[in-house]
């Protein structure tokens, strides 16, 4: 009898190549798919996800999946994991067991992102590894007006990474709201589903807007073009947290 | 001819001793009398503060002093302060030049101070170093109400460290709310000024409120005790941030 869990994640992604197991240092999925292993009496335990992120990417409301052979209560599982995840920076905030046949990614109705510019002189010494630090002043409301031009259902191959693996690059972007909050510019997004480096490539476009490099409008050639070489250069990971994401019914 | 800058720092209290020079460890104080020093040919510079901090607390709005041989223009002694305090956690925000006979310290008219804590099962992720971790469910009601007995003009003996130097423990306590976010526990206080681990101390006393250890009104039984004894543990440093202080007419 095998019991699938759904765990609500929270993770600093400095430190981390990322989610995805790589050969070339620690990921967040060694962390918890170890952690489980123990759990497991040392058999291997496959974690799922409901968006992979990159290196240095962050979470808050990550949620992914883990199926163990026992029926732990789900309080009991999330301290286990996180005792056996010490001292890194990878937490369970929560655990439900799973609904039958759920899955964190092929369910996922919704996910958010949330990206933070610290736009000042000095650079960052309380957010270090958490804002992109952008020294020149930024208008937060042409970047709001260039936003706005990639609402909706396109073609987004200019906001695309080249090893990006979806079959088509058709989505829909829902949300991309940005606005100033003091020296901060926080930009927030929303789709059922993303393109690799799409929330990079779309802030790194929009800061361009926000430099007064390009007119608000250019971003809607830069979508036209459908070409990665028409669009910005893709912004740095520290100021991207993966937020949340919607199921239904809910999970958590 | 000298000139005297007021500068706005804003630090990660992690990794240091805390502002005041210590043999043990970096402190703040040295990484910028360091690369102030810089700028005085080699000379030593000795900075004032407005407020010290212990190791491990953090500031968002410091005020410091320095005094230096040359006229620079504010914004470029920002800039060569930050080069010079690289890759420490610790920045210079702003600069100006201080008015005659001003003191960082003697002429603060208001401290605020904030200090969170994260109420939740797991321990923080992304906010390692910067709350106080507490698994079990605190009654920030009841904090809340025990935090007005503090109000107003006292003795803070129970409050205070025994290492405090100040000449007297009256200290008038202007504002100490408390309220929940979510996970988060704020605690925001405001006063002319505090003794030493005054707001830890206050800090420690109120989470045994919140956890039911106590009723609200034995924060006024500690109080009237002028006795350290009599109030709970010192809290850790980790949640704390000096947020701002105030001057009349206004520095920054």
């Amino acid at each position: 009898m095998t019991t699938t869990y759904a765990l609500l994640l929270e993770y600093d992604g400095r430190g981390f190549v990322g989610w995805q197991m790589q050969p070339n240092g620690l990921s967040i999925q060694q962390v918890l798919e170890e952690a489980a292993s123990r759990l497991a009496g040392g058999a291997p335990v496959a974690a799922a996800i409901a968006g992979r992120t990159d290196a240095g990417v962050h979470a808050e409301g990550q949620v992914a999946m883990i199926t163990l052979d026992r029926d732990l209560p789900p309080q009991r599982l999330r301290d286990a994991l996180n005792f056996y995840m010490k001292p890194h920076a990878v937490v369970v905030q929560d655990v439900r067991v799973a609904p039958e046949g759920w899955h964190p990614r092929f369910n996922a109705l919704r996910r958010r992102y949330r990206y933070v510019i610290l736009n000042r002189r000095a650079r960052p010494a309380l957010e270090a590894g958490h804002v992109w630090h952008m020294p020149h002043p930024l208008e937060a409301g042409a970047m709001a007006e260039g936003a706005r031009f990639l609402l909706g259902r396109h073609d987004f191959t200019s906001f695309r990474a080249a090893s990006c693996q979806a079959k088509s690059p058709l989505r829909t972007l829902d949300r991309l709201d940005v606005r100033r909050d003091g020296f901060h510019i926080i930009i927030e997004t929303e789709a059922r589903s993303f393109l690799h480096h799409q929330v990079r490539n779309m802030v790194g476009t929009l800061k361009l807007v926000g430099a007064g490099v390009w007119e608000p409008a250019q971003m809607a050639e830069a979508l036209a073009a459908r070409d990665r070489a028409a669009a910005g250069p893709t912004a740095p990971p520290d100021g991207l947290t993966f937020m949340s994401v919607d199921y239904e019914p809910a999970i958590f």
